[in-house]
């Protein structure tokens, strides 16, 4: 990777960008397409263009490297790069620089909003990552996954006994963490949590081996009464010993859309992401999608984890902050309600009266599998609506969508104003939709915000 | 039934309350609960309260005709009540004169809101009616079910058989008419359609056989993948003998929720309900839960009834009166998104500032099973909330939650002001929310309307 302390050293000018490609250092400054709005090299300032130039394939290619030939300006020297002291989390992976950090250990950070919708699924390195302990660091090859039944009997696999045995399936499926859009609801009241914007959430095709087969083969039946949940433990544990754990309902386990999964977007799952195995639940909660997976267990009771009893439960908004918080009277969460952001453009940005229209983009997606059926645009406080172009999984209905819709609109700048809202909001398959803002929905923890996404634009005349 | 006419007749004093009760007319004025605002005691203004009386299964003893005995004033003779000259609908059956008619012809009624949350099991005869067609006046003993596979082959079946051969299952289960408080969406902005106010909904336990079952026994393999849709066509038929019809998801017939019905609140339907046979999808809009059934169909397609094709879906705001309606390009409506209303008091209700409270009932629901998690009331437009106390039943779980929620609560009468809103609002078990007005979700049909729910009330002070 080429680092900020090199693009120093090497003295080049600010203005111009690098990257390193097939060791050589190239000035590729005439080639990166501008976004509108400059988003993509405002990312890239005073750092490495180079994580951003690899995300796209078509630079991957021998005439490219051809093209960039007559632009080499040097070679590089790994020596250089700095090291780090070591902490609990120095083992931790290293990671895109594009990421949006919102707490650096564990590593927690956001998907950056100007990139996200450019790729119908998102890139490994660029998926948001939400991690409460320290990322574990598993060799494949020595990993075991048991399923434990209600007698305590036990199923024991290896990754590879897993591959082997059971039907492989592939399904696009969007994770999004109970606290994508918190810092919204904390314009609305402070709430308590970290302070996510909008993309804590991201899209990818999983493949792996249906939960549903592995419980069968452990010799539980699926539909016996006395089996109400299925927990997941994984193989991240905090200082006593404790590991990250969570449940979901049979009922979940019992479809067909619950894998253990292996892949993530075809290659081996990164390990920020839950290498060498992560339970996929399509349409819930991150929180129940247990990465680096070690133990799957049937039982009457959900899982009494932390964070399946002491967190991921939104208050009522009759609950305040210095409230008692009576965990028990509130179900844990696991479908998401209808979700919608917009990521380009960024809050704020600056918009000339003559260009006329602005371009939009952004994402909707809905738990439990109920597709999107429309989004829809108001620059008028919501007072009239247009609705968007929509790319979504074409090998998914609206029964059964798990994967997002991705929008894509350009609106009217009002006339008149020199700012204004650019509102967008969603509506899934069973017609569920968003409130207008937080009042009905804020929650002392500042979960599962979903109100109308609004982006303020200032209009240069 | 005792008419108004008799009433006029016997001459009686207007302000008392008299009930038919074993062949005798009695004075029930001191015996009849004053509800807040006297609602019970307003609907039965002018008319005969003996409906309301029968409601309640406590007055149905033989104390009660002991007590009533010293109150007797005299005896009627039937002769005296009118007949209706006949047209297509006048073999529809006698109805309650609770109900609260939005069309006669065909009939279509709400439940009187002030009755609704007095039972969790809606009384057949309050239970709200939607007709797009005469009623069939069907002879049980003659009527036949089919099912019909793709190619055609038919399982036929009498009601007596139908009840004999496959286990029977009884259900909680609420239907709700797609257009219920569309005259609220009306204020917001003009909608056509018939004008309900909030209470087109009930809820009723229901017996019958599962569709899976059935459609097992007619040869059909439910994980086919060339079905997709199951057809329902009722024996109601418009003067071109074209029969009403709706289709489900094959999806939903897979679950153990979906029941041919041949019970509604442990007897058989009545004939403004189905009889002899309805199907119930529970969870569902009330569109789909076809009565008088008489075939079930398996098809690669959805039904292209009239109800399924071009009614009953739910534009987007951006799609306004005299638009043309692209009815492909908006699915049908099929589970309901979370909704919620208050019952009592009525709109504009009066309060005395010296009570110092106002009791408050109502119900709330959603679909697709997901039992309602909470439900709280403002009354300052929003700004603070407060948790109601939630009548639930007890044989279902927060996954499959098929039967409504009511709920009951007071609220001070907030200082200093001469007339306030009750709002009330409902969560999901999906955490879905409704939003606070009809801005985003305004359709030109007047589909679905889920906004907070707000009865203003005038203070005395």
């Amino acid at each position: 990777m080429y680092k900020q302390e090199e693009v120093k050293k090497h003295g080049k000018d600010a203005e111009r960008i690098w990257v390193t490609y097939k060791d050589g250092v190239y000035d590729v400054t005439d080639f990166i397409p501008m976004h509108p709005g400059g988003d993509k090299i405002l990312l890239a300032a005073g750092a490495a263009v180079d994580p951003f130039w690899a995300l796209y394939s078509q630079h991957k290619t021998e005439e490219v490297l051809e093209i960039l030939e007559g632009y080499r300006i040097g070679r590089l020297d790994v020596k250089d790069v700095p090291k780090a002291e070591p902490d609990a989390f120095s083992n931790d992976p290293e990671r895109h620089p594009a990421l949006l950090v919102r707490n650096a250990k564990p590593f927690n950070a956001e998907s950056p909003p100007s990139l996200l919708t450019d790729h119908f699924y998102t890139p490994n390195e660029l998926f948001f990552v939400r991690n409460h302990l320290p990322v574990p660091d598993i060799k494949t090859e020595d990993h075991r996954l048991t399923v434990e039944t209600l007698n305590g009997k036990t199923l024991d696999l290896s990754v590879d006994e897993l591959k082997k045995k059971y039907k492989s399936y592939t399904i696009g499926s969007v994770i999004q963490c109970a606290g994508n859009r918190r810092a919204d609801m904390n314009q609305y009241k402070k709430v308590q949590g970290l302070m996510w914007e909008g993309t804590a959430i991201s899209n990818a095709e999983w493949t792996g081996v249906r939960l549903r087969d592995l419980l069968a083969d452990a010799g539980i039946d699926i539909f016996d009464d006395k089996i109400k949940h299925v927990h997941f433990e994984g193989s991240d544990v905090d200082p006593t010993g404790t590991p990250y754990g969570a449940s979901i309902p049979i009922e979940k386990a019992r479809g067909n859309e619950v894998i253990v999964a292996y892949h993530m977007n075809g290659v081996d799952i990164p390990r920020d992401h839950g290498a060498p195995l992560r339970v996929i639940v399509p349409g819930n909660v991150g929180a129940r999608q247990v990465k680096w997976l070690r133990k799957i267990i049937v039982s009457e009771k959900e899982s009494d984890s932390h964070w399946q009893q002491k967190d991921y439960r939104a208050f009522s908004p009759a609950v305040n902050m210095g409230d008692e918080l009576k965990w028990d009277t509130v179900p844990s969460i696991q479908e998401y309600p209808v979700q919608c952001a917009i990521c380009t453009p960024s809050p704020n940005t600056k918009v000339d009266r003559d260009d006329g229209t602005v371009d939009i983009s952004g994402y909707a997606w809905s738990g439990g599998g109920r597709g999107i059926i429309r989004i829809e645009i108001s620059v008028d406080g919501g007072e009239t609506w247009s609705s968007c172009e929509m790319e979504q999984e074409e090998k998914q209905d609206l029964e059964h969508m798990y994967a997002w819709t991705l929008f894509r609109t350009e609106v009217k700048i009002p006339p008149g104003v020199k700012e204004f809202n650019i509102i967008a909001k969603a509506v899934d398959r069973s017609y569920n939709t968003q409130p207008e803002t937080a009042s009905g929905i804020w929650n002392v923890r500042g979960l599962i915000h979903n109100a109308w996404h609004r982006i303020p634009i200032i209009v240069k005349d």
